[in-house]
């Protein structure tokens, strides 16, 4: 099968979150900046999600770049992936109303750990059950940033307790390192062509 | 007429059901343990119907892709499907809200056995409406799953009156029945093109 | 310019029409069959609305069928039909949470009659633009049901004022003879191919 | 890498945006015209809401209909539009129900200007990153409309606190200049097929 009703879904399914995500930000019913202030928390934290499923559609759409055919595996593992995205309305909306307190951003870090680690199920579960897998392993090389990401994850939820600000910062830190330009993809499917 | 647009179409309603379900798990204002307890049952049931919207999303893709040829009835049909899939948000807040309680489990099982017939009814009617007929029904069989799906709806709506959380059990005896994977149309698709 | 961009936009606009819907049918707070009752009103007119963007939908994926390319006009005269198309849910809502009182309903006919009008301007731009105009005009015939459509609903809409009830009649037979299977299309292009 | 995802995924967030827009209009409780009438401020400010979306994914669909391969800059600079444009909801909303008082007048202004400087961004990267620079640039022109609207929106942003129904009016013109049927890309296109 291919991949591109795949894609479409992920595609819908997470435009949406990423625009749900803005109907937390409930419109104050005054028009001052005294009733903006405390829509600071929500903003940023959007912000932040909004970043990170970009990334995570970003990393979809290269990582779906180099997959040819589509299995129930992946199709399972894709949707799991989704799940957890879904998530992030939620827990962004409540670490940001709660201005980045204890157990909210404990939680946001939580989701973003178990994305993470769904995403690198679809990435094994695609390598294993596809031609793509030489490809995908030779564009992925060490996977530096997929394996340091949920330990800074899981770090971030265990600050979250003693100082959540320093977990805010490692979201923020994490969301940065992926932003730097990857051409991991780019650079195979190059070194494939010139075969 | 081609199939593609019918598919986009329907991948974009079920994207937007699987996505909006999440926005009745309602932010809680207080940040501690105690205060996301009640949204336990919120929470198990979107799982559950994540799942089983993603089991007719699943299914779709592979009934579609054995099709070739979009007629009126069919048109419809889909949209038959596609209406009672639009419920799930409803039933799926109403029972997590009231914690599995009688008759919102019974209106969530009227929903799944009323969205089980309207596949039927789809698959039926693009089994007579086009070519693919045929190869449908070889890839179909007798289709076990699709006949005991709706009996178990039905024993489930009548214990929900008894003991709803029998009926909880069978929606999710269900879903794990089709979780496990089908290798139907791949195989009849396998045995087409080996001929 | 191709027509699949266009369409993919008017099918994400019209999906996320249809579902959000949904939304308002707000969960009850009991569990009792009392609780749900009030939701009637609610439930049929999503029902109707249902159908009518489904006939709609329905509508716009035969024109684009025979369309092959975009203008400028074509684009915004599709915008301008969505635009009376987003509008579906407000007074949906509206109608039914009152129960199909006066001027609820007298709206919900103003925006029938809206988008039909929306409708045959977008299909007059596509005749006059494109050189499907001629395929178009040979397909629509007398375009008896797009003629008959408005002026059902401006009756419509005076009846709201004396008997509701006859209003919500009218919108129901008229969305019954758009149901029935519309040959039209497909009979213009079977002329075309065999000529 | 093709462009095809990365339209698909924008017409899906587009597409959202301009529906959701309309939940701000709240549903009233009552069925008097007097009840409707709260809502004009809101319902005026859909309106102009929906223009604007509407030119941006116009112009959004021609930009890419010269572009023809995407990299990690475009990608971004698409995301960082679209985030601009996520925004539209929340400031629509809040000019609308206070009719258009200061400071929500300002953000809207705020909001348009920096989606224009975001979409500039967006013209640029691709104008330098693809080979479809030169076509863009001939295409584009002086880019008029282009430069004089951010100057526009800033000058808005400065009445809305001094008049803000001229900020209002200074939106509406804008909206206005950009509905002007704009034909730099089909000449630009045809210039290129005549060589």
């Amino acid at each position: 099968m291919k991949t591109s009703r795949l894609e479409a879904f992920s595609d819908g399914v997470i435009a949406i979150i990423i625009t749900i995500m803005v109907l937390e930000m409930k419109i104050p019913h005054g028009t001052t900046l005294a009733e903006l202030k405390p829509l600071t928390g929500t903003f940023l934290s959007y912000v932040l999600s909004f970043i990170y499923v970009g990334i995570y559609w970003n990393n979809h759409h290269h990582l779906f770049h180099v997959t040819k055919r589509v299995t129930g595996g992946i199709l399972w593992a894709n949707l799991h992936l989704l799940f957890w995205l879904s998530l992030f309305p939620f827990v962004t909306g409540w670490m940001g109303e709660n201005h980045f307190t204890a157990l909210p951003v404990a939680l946001y870090g939580f989701v973003l750990l178990m994305a993470s680690i769904a995403y690198w199920v679809l990435q094994s579960t695609i390598s294993r059950d596809t031609k793509a897998g030489e490809l995908l392993r030779s564009a992925l090389g060490k996977d530096f940033k997929g394996k340091l990401s949920p330990l800074l994850y899981l770090c971030a939820i265990g600050f979250a307790f003693l100082q959540p600000w320093v977990s805010a910062f490692l979201y923020v830190a994490t969301a940065l390192m992926w932003l730097i330009p990857d051409r991991r993809y780019e650079r195979a499917l190059e070194v494939e062509a010139s075969d």
